[in-house]
């Protein structure tokens, strides 16, 4: 079975703060995105923190695309979830060079491939949840 | 130096197809499971595709929810990123429950870690992305 969905993980270190507190800069950068990804805006919403960081979704018509901001560590942390459509890549690589990243960590998810051999079944009243922790 | 966000990567099968294809059904259970994980929302966007498919993002004061449904398939996928406060696994937990998924997959991700030993700066004009592909 071929998966569902493409799913991006970026963390992204050494940009300039005041770029990354400039949720109006974080709005443009993200449109750009969506459009270099080809993909469909359905909603955005775009939230700035007191006393810094923003935090936007974007709802598209292919999944999402999510950022959360920290300023004060030059830091900030993108999801680009595709399904079938769209370059998820490319909408990356926008938001990195819009927002000045000078170290970028991406990792890729295939989401929604079969069920691996290891995963069992967890009753629906105590899901038992089968975990693992990665470090990004 | 500590971790700033914690991701949760949710992959849920064996869903009832009616139940991932009901748009007010899912706004509940993303509205009980914020109340679970004792997170606070800033916007809420569900969005109900043809001929089948809702996708929800939840922006958070801690970061985001997000969840998309394929009835076709009995699946959902859905994150939780969260940062500082709240418990995004008492929201997992309450949105599996809440759309009967029999099978599930739960992976945990320590966001905005400091960079590690084997990624490398990037050039902001062609950013050398550190890729690696995962299989959730």
């Amino acid at each position: 079975m071929k998966q569902l969905g493409q799913h991006l993980i970026l963390d992204a270190w050494q940009c300039p703060s005041d770029i990354l507190n400039d949720s109006e800069r974080i709005r443009q950068a993200i449109l750009e995105a969506i459009t270099a990804g080809q993909a469909t805006l359905i909603d955005l919403c775009v939230h700035q923190f007191s006393p810094h960081g923003v935090t936007a979704t974007a709802t598209l018509a292919e999944s999402h695309i999510a950022i959360h901001t920290w300023p004060e560590h030059g830091y900030f942390a993108a999801d680009f979830f595709f399904c079938g459509r769209g370059e998820p890549r490319k909408a990356a690589e926008v938001l990195i060079i819009a927002l000045e990243a000078r170290q970028t960590t991406l990792k890729e998810f295939k989401r929604g491939m079969e069920m691996a051999a290891e995963t069992h079944p967890s009753h629906p009243l105590t899901p038992d949840l089968n975990s693992q922790t990665c470090l990004v």
